[in-house]
């Protein structure tokens, strides 16, 4: 599907099961593939988008479009086991399902656990795992590999609010979006977070050259950059490099005075320790630094259009 | 020295530096000897503390016992360089020194770029970039390691109002602190945060047995624990295994179930990625979970004695 | 183009520079996209490869189809170097060029020292940087990246003699070779080999079913398994589990037993510690172990079918 | 124990397990405390030997002082399991222990299954899992550790007829040895070898000045290096850096050429990766470079001494 730079879509998407774990009783071995997971919406192909524009996505809105959500430890995938590339002898943990009921009311889902009777009711706080851009030099990714190009950094930071830059590759950009989160911790380290189908509000916008190397997302609050590679200090060597020379760039310092600066401010939430690539995220507070507005003041202008849409 | 489990203490340490970079023209590599950076106040003996038990230390109060404050990109140190770990053949960066004068009246101190005119105040927020314990086995570790014994893990939440649970490896746990940081990062991108002697009143106090296996932080709003290894993911599968099983006995869960609920809620800030080893914290906020009490309430019952201490 | 298995080829393979460096004049940064270089052969579809069967791969023959090779220390590239994953505000190491004549009387290409006068005569030992087939679920990958299903794995192992298998993961098997190193170190440490155009001779088989999960190499002497990932150790976990289980089966063990037997005897040359995954091999020698056969005694028939094939 | 530079000695070290496991049904997780584990015959005071200086010591023999030896899966510990530090929430390998006979006549130690009746003999191939000297800045550390000082490296090139360079941290160097092997294969994989005690005869030898950053090995064929670290990647880089600037002074080669030839003659054998650290060779075939000689001759002086011994 092709879209205008400026274009508002509402878009839905499936959750990262293909939507299969319907009750604790269905098992990611039995009813996942995981060659198949984590279904995208897209790609869209953006008009005049040419290799080194940096492509705009701003999160207008994530709305839970079921009224659960489902997790799942699914064998040898995940934080806290062993898996296809931390081999080990060891037999996999339990394959276990959790079902999450969404309270549209109190905004909250409900941690049932499995081995016991206890029920945790746990803010709604809806993100996507997966944006991203067509990968460089002709390559085919698997929506479930964070890296360069965005895709699956799995971090609550991609929220409604939040603005995506990203450097395009290919003609058209071929962005898609997906794997709505009801919720996750960061980390996500059981491999899934409260998957839930989504629906999604952005708007499109296109700036000319400027591409970002890496990921970068701006909010009301924050200056981001996401590194996703392993092992996880790449990831944040990449994202701090990157952080550096943005902040640079913003307030026309030299990069050893960036450098030691962002080294007394930065933040550093971890994404996600579990997937095909780990993700770090590392972020500036705008309200520790002086006023400085990047691509143009491109956040506020299109903070300004959401409001514009009216209500949802 | 010696002290009694209860007993509150006023202590003051040097930077990290050893007090000798006071001025943007002290080069750390004319001044500093790596070998005998870091120097730490104590070590204590506790009464009665054996191996097994569980030292608490709470602090009270970190004052900035100096007007300023130093930080320095020390040649082959740090996170965006290489180092004599993670070596290559590339020339170091410039050996540069800056000071942070501070405003006590504003609670500020000043980034003062080198090359440029920029000024920026920052905040103050005090912590402890060390504090630890002897190790086990009979070790005897640099203060510049963090590790299972506390020590140099260069976390932001190791600040006034925080609790410090850590494992007693020999007869008095020998604890020492030091390391105080005006400001510092996450992450601690170029090896040192603002560094500044400090006077630090923290209490101390011991439970018989119970001792974490890595250490444990307790503020009003958070349970944390801390890993320190080399790569950085192993520093988060040991943060958030200690994670996990703490709040499998916070609740009484299955560890499968504490798994799955610490994956939705958990919040990961990563502490340095300079030192040692690398430190990572993963935390779960007490507000989104149900009450629950740690170690027989003790980090409320030292809040309370701590406000007794009255004014500082 | 198309294969029938038990055919044999002979192929002609550019340089992974395509044959742009061809004086110490021509400098990587000039002459080389790092998007586009590492040309392959192929692909070739193969009759009757579906996904889960075993494509063999016989290297009968492999010669230096130029009378120089070149490598060079690219910008950011390489193992002794910052990169764009080993994120440093460094400068890069100086862009250089090595050419490397041929000596074909006496097997030799010649170091010749770009900052001295040394010149040093070096065997020729030809092998294949890149030898895959297409990967699963639908990816498309760089020819720089070595993965399960093969690629860039740069050993020194995949030399005259050897027989790969690769598992099959789509209709037809999509196999190519390339990357010919007249020698290379094992680590590949600066980044790049004698990188020289090759004539490659081969035979091509196919086995029903049993594809191994990671490209396994046979020889005359030894059984090996190549592991590619991030960190190198979850290389070396790939590898050396794929071993274990290989071992298991071809003396009928238990695994932990196979664990043990492979603990004494495994040799582990690392491949390349420079590429977008790390290589490392795993392989037991023939001689401490007793006789055994694997894919039926594949690698034995090959070598009699290449013998049969006469002088090329 | 005091020792002059020159002096051949003799020692007896104890098995890395203290000699309790003697039979499969002395399990690790019953007999073994991984706190005491590892026992070092040593350490010595090296008369003369200050910070700065290079230790030598030549390995003229090592003699199985038993006629069994000794390998465990020890509960997380090892390569193929989680450990304390790659922590999941997996059940660990059950305990096995394997015991080994040593046929002295054959130079053989006998694999026996222990699920089945498989028994494979092995070759004997004695090398010492451990050599160090004393930490520098005042460290202790466990002998479990391989690191600068050298320690816990277990690599199968520590053998008869290697000279070990170490640089000495403190006066008097106190160096120990210890954890010998009856053969190990690279990677350590399960965390044990055949362990086994061993009669050492070594001549320690000292020059002034020129110590080492990392330990070397040279024997008659090859110069060797050792990193020790984390991750993987890590380990290498020392070594190989260690190995770039050793060729470079060898040859008087400028290090850019002396990298880019070592990266076509290196040879990469792991060394462990299951210790505290993990240990990574890098090493260069004297045969493929000119004649070159180190520390002025020291290792061909050293292997006339050893045999001016005579038989041991």
């Amino acid at each position: 599907m092709h879209v205008e730079p400026g274009t508002a879509l509402r878009l839905w998407s499936d959750d990262a099961f293909g939507g299969v774990l319907r009750s604790v009783d269905d098992l990611s071995s039995a009813k996942v593939d995981l060659r198949f997971v984590n279904p995208q919406t897209g790609p869209f192909c953006v008009e005049g988008a040419e290799p080194g524009d940096t492509l705009v996505l701003h999160l207008v809105a994530l709305e839970p479009a079921r009224d659960w959500g489902a997790s799942a430890a699914i064998p040898f995938f995940g934080g806290m086991t062993s898996t296809d590339r931390v081999v080990t002898l060891q037999d996999p943990l339990p394959d276990t399902t959790w079902i999450y009921e969404l309270d549209r009311d109190h905004g909250t889902v409900t941690f049932a656990a499995r081995h016991s009777e206890h029920r945790i009711e746990l803010p709604v706080e809806p993100m996507l795992g997966t944006v991203g851009v067509a990968p460089a030099g002709g390559e085919v990714r698997s929506s479930l590999v964070p890296d360069r190009f965005g895709g699956n950094m799995d971090t609550p930071q991609m929220r409604a609010g939040s603005t995506v830059y990203l450097g395009v590759n290919v003609e058209g950009a071929m962005f898609s979006v997906g794997d709505g989160h009801y919720r996750q911790g960061e980390g996500e380290a059981c491999g899934t977070a409260v998957e839930g189908a989504m629906t999604t509000t952005l708007i499109v916008d296109l700036v000319k050259g400027g591409a970002p190397g890496w990921p970068r997302i701006e909010d009301d609050g924050h200056w981001m950059t996401v590194g996703s590679s392993r092992p996880m200090e790449d990831s944040w060597r990449i994202a701090n490099g990157e952080l550096v020379h943005w902040v640079a760039q913003l307030y026309d310092l030299h990069v050893m005075d960036a450098y030691q600066l962002c080294s007394q401010v930065a933040q550093v939430p971890v994404a996600n320790v579990v997937d095909a690539n780990y993700s770090v995220v590392t972020k500036v507070a705008k309200a520790v630094l002086p006023p400085a507005t990047a691509v143009n003041g491109m956040h506020a202008d299109l903070r300004a259009r959401a409001r514009s849409l009216g209500p949802l």
